[in-house]
C-alpha cells in the first residue's frame, strides 16, 4: 500500500514550489486562435512529461498546431488515459485586473487567495496541479499506481479540429488503456461538486453575406451612404436571414427539423435528474456568471432540464461595415458572423449544417455563406464504471455527495474516447474551484475559503482518485 | 472688363504648381472621427485665407472641431458665401494601392493622371483648386470681382454638429451676403454634369443592445456559450429588432409614419425630373460603384425618382462580440450598430427619432438604446437664381447642357444658409471629376481625358462662375 499521508506531507511541504510551477505554466500564453505562444507551450508541456519520467514523449504534428503523446509506464496492471487542453481564449478586448499572462496572485473575496491568468481554469492551472500531485507520488512512492498515456492538444478553443487525427494515429495503443482520467477543479464556488458524464457536441461557424456572392448592392467595396436609395445593402438581408433562425426572443431554433434527432432522457438520467433537483442551485451560476434571470424565467427543475437537454444556436460576434466610435457614412458590402450550435445525443455536426443550409436556401438566400469552422458530436457514458466510482470515492471521502450531471452544457471532443475508435470508459474530476472561463479575470483558487478546496487539497484528490482506481477490482 | 485670357494663361504657367498645392493639403490628414490632423489642416487653410488678401481670418472655437472664418473685402458689389469642409473620412481597414495621404500622382485608366489621396474628390482636392484659380485672378487682375465670406468646417464627415453654433456666431455679417457658391468637380466620368439644387437631410445614431439595459442575458461581461441553452442572447434580441424595422428586402422602413411627411415633387421638380431623365445614364454609377443592379431593379425615370424622392435608413456597420479571425465560445453581453436616416423634404431629425423610438417602445425594445449621433434637415433651392444661372451659363460656355437634379442623395447642412438663418441663394458646381469618396483610391483628376477637365480647366470654370456672376444683373 502507499504511504499517503507521506505524499500528503509532501504536498504540503511543496506547496510554495507548486504554486510557482502553475504560475510557470500560465505565464507562457498559448493562444490557438492567434497561434501566440503556442509552440512554447507544447514545448513546455513536453518538458514536464519528461521531468515525471514519462519513457516516451512526442510532439505529434498535425494540420493545425501539434498535439503531444506521452506515456509512462509503471509496470501496473491498470492504464489510464489522460487528455488534456493546452490552448487558451484570446485577451482581445478584454479589461483585466491584472494582465492576463502575469498569473498574479491576488485576494479575490471570498477567496485568500487565487492565481488570475488567462488560461488559470480553462485548462492549465489545473493540469499543472495535476502534474504536481503525479511529481509528488513520485517523490514518495518512485512509482505511478497507474500507467499513464497522456494526449494533449493546443487547439481546444478552435473545436479540436485536429484532435481526432491524432487519436487514430495513436489508437492502437489507445485502445489497451482501461479507462479516460481527466483532473480538473471541479468545485462549485460553495465547494459542491458537478460531474459531467457526457458533454454536447458542437459546431461553429460563420455566416457571410456580401453583394459579391449575392449579385445585388455594392459588389466590391462599401460605397457612399446616400446610395441607399438604389442599392441594396447586404447587412439588412443579413438582419433578416439570421432573424428567420430563432423565435422572436432568440431561443427556439426555427431550422426544419432541428429538434429531430434530440434524444429525450433515459432512466438513468432522470434518476440522476431527480437526485441534482435537490442539490442544484443556480444562484451560484447567478453570481458567477452575472445573470439574473434564465430564459422564460425557468427555475428548478425545468431550468435544469433545459440546460442539460436543449441544443443552442450562439452568435458568438457580428461584425460588418464602419465598426468603432462615430459614424461613417457607408452602405457596406459584406458582413459575417460566427456562430456555434451545441449538439445534445443523438444530434450530429452533418445533419445540423445540411439543415441550416436547407433552411437558408428554401427562404432564397443561398448566396449566404457557411464557412465550417469546427465541429464534433456529443458524446455520454456511465457513471457506474470503475473510474466514476474512484472519483466519486474521492469526494465523499472529502464529505461531498456529488452531483451528477448526465450532460454538461459545455463540449469538448469526449466522443473521440468513449465512443469510435476507442470506446473506453471515462471520468473527469478533483476538488479546487475556478471562474471567469473565457471572461476577463479568469482565476483558480490557490488557498480555498473552507468550502473549496486550495492547491494543496486540488492536488490530494488527485492522488487519490489515482489510488483509489489503482485499488479497485479490474 | 476683367482679362479672363490672361487669367487662364496664369492658370496654364502655374500648373505645376498649382498641382503641387492640391498635394500639400492632401497630404495633411484632417480625420474628424479620429481627431488626426485636424488642427494642423485648420492652421494651413488659415495660411491659404491668408496668402489670397482675406483681411479677416479666425479660427472659431467651436464645442467639436475648430471652425474657420475668413473674409475678402473687394469692395465689390456682391458678396458671396463659400463654404468648405476641411476634415476628411477614416482610412482604417480599407485597402489602398497607394498610401492614403502620399497624395501620389498615379495613371488611372481613362486618364492620364490622378491625384490619389483620402480628400481628393471629398472634398479637398477640389477645393484648393478653387484656392488656386483666386490666386491667379489676385494675380493678374489685383483683386477679386466680388466679396467672399470663407466658412469653413472640420466636422462634415462627423455630420456637422457645430456648423448651426458657427453659422449663428456670424450671422449678422453672413445675411449682408447675396448668395452662396460652393465649388468643386462635379463632372461624372463621362463628363457630364449633375447640378444638386437641394441635399437629403440625414439623421445619424447609435443603437445598443446589452443585457445590462434589457435585465436579461450576460448583465456585465460576455460569458461562455455553454450557457445559451439557458441564457438569453442580446445579439438575437437586437437582430429582431432590426429586422423589424424594415420589409425583408431592407428597402422599405416599417417605422409607422415613417412616409408621412415626404412632400410630392413640385411643378418645378418635374419639370426638372422631365429633363433630367433624357441624359440621366446610370451605368456610369454602376461602373463607378461596382454596383450591378439597383433595388427592385429599376430603371430610368423610376429609378431616379426613387433615388431623389426616398428616405432611406442605412446600417453603416455592426459590431458585437467576438469580431476577427476563427471562433470563441461566447455569449455576448453588448451589440451596436451605426445607422443613418437620409431625410427628403419637409422630414425633420426629431420627428424620425421620435418615431423610431416609439416604434421600439410598441413592440416592448424599450431597452434598446439610441444615441443620436449627428443630424440637420433637408433643404432645396431654385436654379432660377442669378449664382445658378452663373454656374449654368460656364457649362454651356464649355459644351454641357448641366443635369439639374431636385435634390441630391447626399447630405450637407445646406438648410443653415438656404433655409434659417440666412435664407440665401445657392448653388455649386465647377468643371473636373473624382472618384471614391468615403472608399479606397479616392482619387481627383489632374490630367482630363477630354471629356472630363484636368486641374487647368477646373480652375478656369472657378474664375468664370465669378465673373459670370458679377457681371449678371443685380
Amino acid at each position: 500500500m502507499a504511504n499517503l499521508v507521506k505524499i500528503y506531507e509532501y504536498l504540503e511541504e511543496h506547496k510554495l514550489e507548486h504554486v510557482a510551477k502553475v504560475q510557470e505554466f500560465l505565464r507562457q500564453p498559448s493562444i490557438s486562435t492567434e497561434n501566440k505562444g503556442i509552440r512554447e507551450c507544447a514545448q513546455l508541456l513536453k518538458e514536464y512529461y519528461r521531468k515525471i519520467g514519462c519513457q516516451e514523449v512526442e510532439l505529434v504534428e498535425t494540420g493545425g498546431h501539434p498535439c503531444i503523446w506521452a506515456y509512462y509506464h509503471a509496470e501496473a496492471p491498470k492504464t489510464l488515459i489522460n487528455y488534456c487542453m493546452y490552448d487558451v481564449q484570446p485577451v482581445a478586448g478584454e479589461t483585466w485586473t491584472h494582465p492576463p499572462f502575469e498569473a498574479k496572485l491576488v485576494e479575490k473575496p471570498p477567496f485568500k487567495l487565487v492565481v488570475m491568468a488567462r488560461g488559470a481554469y480553462n485548462s492549465k492551472g489545473g493540469y499543472r496541479m495535476w502534474l504536481n500531485a503525479l511529481e509528488a507520488i513520485l517523490a514518495v512512492e518512485g512509482k505511478l499506481p497507474v500507467n499513464l498515456m497522456f494526449t494533449a492538444e493546443g487547439e481546444e478553443e478552435l473545436g479540436s479540429p485536429h484532435l481526432a487525427q491524432f487519436i487514430h494515429q495513436y489508437k492502437e495503443r489507445l485502445r489497451r488503456a482501461d479507462a479516460v482520467l481527466n483532473t480538473g477543479p471541479s468545485q462549485q464556488i460553495d465547494g459542491s461538486i458537478r460531474m459531467a458524464m457526457g458533454a454536447k457536441g458542437i459546431a461553429e461557424f460563420e455566416l457571410e453575406c456580401s453583394g459579391h456572392l449575392w449579385g445585388r448592392g455594392p459588389q466590391e467595396f462599401d460605397v457612399h451612404s446616400s446610395m441607399k436609395a438604389i442599392t441594396d445593402s447586404p447587412i439588412w438581408r443579413f438582419i433578416h436571414a439570421l432573424a428567420s433562425l430563432t423565435s422572436l426572443d432568440g431561443n427556439t431554433i426555427r431550422i426544419e427539423g432541428f429538434y429531430d434527432r434530440v434524444r429525450p432522457p433515459t432512466e438513468e438520467d432522470l434518476e440522476l435528474i431527480g437526485q441534482l433537483e435537490k442539490t442544484f442551485d443556480p444562484e451560484v451560476w447567478r453570481r458567477t456568471f452575472k445573470i439574473d434571470r434564465w430564459v422564460d424565467d425557468l427555475q428548478g427543475r425545468e431550468l435544469l432540464m433545459k440546460f442539460i437537454y436543449s441544443p443552442t444556436l450562439n452568435i458568438q460576434g457580428i461584425y460588418g461595415g464602419h465598426i468603432g466610435a462615430g459614424s461613417k457614412t457607408v452602405l457596406p458590402h459584406k458582413v459575417a458572423c460566427t456562430l456555434d450550435i451545441r449538439l445534445v445525443p443523438d444530434m450530429t455536426v452533418d445533419e445540423v449544417m445540411v439543415k441550416l443550409r436547407a433552411h437558408l436556401d428554401k427562404l432564397g438566400y443561398t448566396d449566404i455563406l457557411i464557412r465550417p469552422l469546427a465541429g464534433y458530436p456529443p458524446a455520454k457514458v456511465s457513471h457506474k464504471t470503475d473510474i466514476a466510482q474512484a472519483v466519486i470515492q474521492m469526494y465523499r471521502k472529502n464529505g461531498i455527495e456529488p452531483q451528477i450531471w448526465p450532460i454538461s452544457g459545455g463540449s469538448w471532443p469526449m466522443y473521440l474516447y468513449c465512443k469510435d475508435p476507442l470506446q473506453l470508459p471515462y471520468c473527469s474530476g478533483g476538488l479546487g474551484h475556478g471562474g471567469n472561463a473565457h471572461s476577463p479575470d479568469e482565476y483558480l483558487v490557490i488557498e480555498g475559503d473552507g468550502k473549496v478546496a486550495g492547491i494543496v487539497e486540488a492536488e490530494k484528490s488527485y492522488v487519490d482518485i489515482l489510488y483509489n482506481y489503482a485499488h479497485s477490482e479490474p
